[in-house]
């Protein structure tokens, strides 16, 4: 079953590589580029029975090793 | 206007830090994990004024500076 973990930097918290991307995006000549943020996505083929437990699993990978949770967010999704 | 642009390597591509994911979850107790990617979702603010505008722009934006076309494929989306 293949699982998506979304991880992402918590608001308020500076992504140095998010405002790298808006100011090359800016010489680029694309204008108006507000508020930039680079993400994660990671991809996972895990061995779950379920939608549920493979959640579950998603989760705990994530608290264990995916996401930095003093300075980021994650949400986990059973993809299609 | 938010939009999101999502980046993966193509098939077939190499993904050593998946793979490095992968052998980290594995030697922390995850068992049947199968392959894994990890990929980038560049979040923005555009000043487009509609959700084609926007998809227009992200798409330029990939194909300028966001993707590597030659090793990667990206897909845009309008955030809700």
């Amino acid at each position: 079953m293949k699982i998506r973990v979304f991880v992402s930097l918590k608001d308020g918290v500076l992504d140095p590589q998010g405002k790298a991307v808006g100011h090359a995006l800016e010489s680029l000549g694309f204008k108006g580029v507000g508020e930039v943020r680079v993400n994660r996505v990671i991809e996972l083929d895990v061995a779950a029975q379920d939608n549920a437990a493979a959640l579950a699993e998603g989760e705990a990978m994530a608290r264990a090793l995916l996401a930095n949770e003093v300075i980021e967010d994650f949400s986990v999704e059973v993809a299609a």
